[in-house]
């Protein structure tokens, strides 16, 4: 983390999750399986509340759950808190809430860390004499871990915007902005901090087929902020790089090899070979959390496969015969060789190989 | 024409345009808007309801469009052979039911060209005595229209059929059967001769975003003709090729200039460029008559845009926020290098250059 990167305060118009007054304040969500349509910032009353927003997708993108269950854990202690519970009987119902809130989403790894630093603050305050005490402590380890990530979206962005020339066009991906982290995100970081830097750019977004992440979300994001920007099919990214309208591409990642292989939502590494044609830089934007430098070689990253509705049943309406065979890979592996560059909240890794990565991601 | 070239019968199951019966007979079009929830075959008893077909798209693809219409003028006539009207009043309406069909659909060149010919045999014929003699006449042009655009499909199936090896997979995009054409089609007649030859194939088809005709008409094509075939995302086109799932990738074409640049569905120019990246043979079929040798250089297309709310409406429901900006371009061009191979009914154009091209196709 570079301590001298300060989050600018008070750009973006909406955040994913926020927190209102102190221990015995509130969680609230916006609540993005009603977005576009909708913008409701969703009371969050329970920690029963919370697990179901994150079951329910109200709350998506692996920081901003993180973030989220870290807050409702403080939910859940309020009721200790009111009624004077014992220090044991905090230090017991803490833990389960922890233990509670990690079923929501089987597979999010940032979500399990989040909880594991609350945890952390619960084994070491065993001495506190008090719920509230309790509660204060992981009120303030929640607003740690979410000022954290606010912190690292904006060093992202300052050094993703530092890689667009002014007057550029820029073409993303899915959803890696505002709503799936604190706030700015981190591909979509480095294109609103761009844009707050008074450079012309325009954006083209793909919809991001099957679920529409960019159609409805990124769009979303980008009208928020006022950033010029074009909806676009997916199969249009290479009709609209031919006409010279874009200049660079930027997507996230899910995972990202000690190499650079990077997995990241379906249809990224054909954006990237499309990219390599057009004589088009090709950029990855992610925080350091997101390398795995025990694999090596992208072809080692499993890919999930997701149910053929999906594809099928796109939109609540039926689009394709009953009882077709989909293939619907979760995500696809762009090979180093294709990645101009990754971004980083610690630098940026240029050119993308081994060297690089070790070079700037050390843990 | 290769007039060597027979039409097998009875292999489809289905049929998107049919005469049944003689002069008084009925039109019937498998009413494409339905498709994949019901099949249904709808009569046509007037050249009203056959107007209202072509506008709401029940019969779409530029050949069943003029097929369709060709049938449409002896229905017409029928109310003036149950009266034995004149030949003169025959003659005169005849003519007046071409002019009134041509209002149907605007842009589709096979409808002009198709009631051109019907108004050649209204021409000719001002010797006959009847109104029923002369719809004996007009139906049996329709008749030769429908049967030369089978022989047309048959003849690019052989051709095509013939470049596909055994245990190949096929990824196609759009739809190109015979829902678009008397029966069989053009890239997708290559695909299901292969398959009545007895090759083994597998084929990928592209939802094609859009309108999804892909998911929509292709995948219940191949399913009709037991074809194995999967369903994928547009973008999910170059995950299957890097996983070596795709030997050959053939699409279908709107216009092709005489050094072979083609435009076709939005979309196929980013398949072009996979195929390249992944060495993949990228085939085009079509019919000699889209060829526009007029024209050399793809550029000099002009590119339809169509309305954002096939984009941001996708499907009913609103799938980006309001007031977005889109880019939405109907099709988008293939340069001829990115090309292995047009196959047509009166040949194979390979290596696709203007040389090869005017080899084949002679006008």
């Amino acid at each position: 983390m570079n301590d001298q990167t300060q989050a600018p305060q008070g750009l973006s118009p909406y955040v994913s999750v926020r927190w209102q007054g102190d221990t015995l304040g509130q969680l609230e969500l916006l609540d993005q399986t009603i977005l576009p349509d909708r913008v409701e910032m969703v009371p969050i009353r329970s920690v029963q509340e919370a697990h179901e927003a994150i079951v329910a997708l109200r709350v998506r993108g692996a920081p901003a759950i993180g973030i989220a269950a870290a807050y409702a854990v403080v939910t859940g202690m309020q009721s200790l808190v009111s009624r004077r519970a014992s220090i044991g009987e905090s230090l017991e119902h803490a833990k389960s809430l922890c233990d509670y809130l990690a079923t929501s989403r089987p597979t999010a790894v940032n979500l399990f860390w989040a909880l594991d630093r609350m945890r952390r603050i619960i084994d070491r305050n065993s001495n506190l004499a008090s719920a509230l005490e309790l509660s204060n402590q992981l009120l303030r380890e929640a607003r740690q871990i979410h000022d954290e990530d606010r912190r690292m979206c904006h060093a992202i962005g300052e050094y993703g915007a530092s890689l667009f020339e002014h007057g550029s066009g820029i073409l993303t991906h899915c959803n890696t902005g505002g709503l799936a982290t604190s706030e700015f995100g981190t591909a979509l970081a480095a294109i609103l901090t761009a844009h707050y830097q008074g450079k012309e750019i325009e954006v083209y977004a793909d919809e991001t087929r099957p679920l529409l992440q960019g159609a409805r979300l990124t769009m979303w994001e980008l009208q928020q902020h006022s950033v010029p920007s074009t909806l676009i099919c997916d199969s249009m990214a290479a009709q609209v790089m031919r006409e010279g309208k874009i200049q660079y591409v930027i997507v996230g990642a899910d995972r990202i090899t000690a190499r650079g292989d990077t997995a990241n939502k379906i249809g990224t590494y054909g954006l990237a070979v499309l990219a390599k044609h057009h004589g088009i830089p090709f950029f990855v934007a992610a925080p350091s959390s997101t390398f795995d430098l025990s694999i090596l070689d992208g072809a080692d990253i499993p890919i999930e496969q997701r149910k053929p509705e999906e594809i099928t049943l796109a939109f609540g309406k039926r689009t394709a015969p009953e009882n077709v065979s989909v293939y619907n890979p979760a995500f696809d592996v762009t090979p180093a060789e294709l990645i101009s560059a990754i971004v980083t909240e610690v630098g940026i890794i240029h050119p993308v190989d081994e060297q690089h990565v070790r070079g700037i991601v050390r843990r």
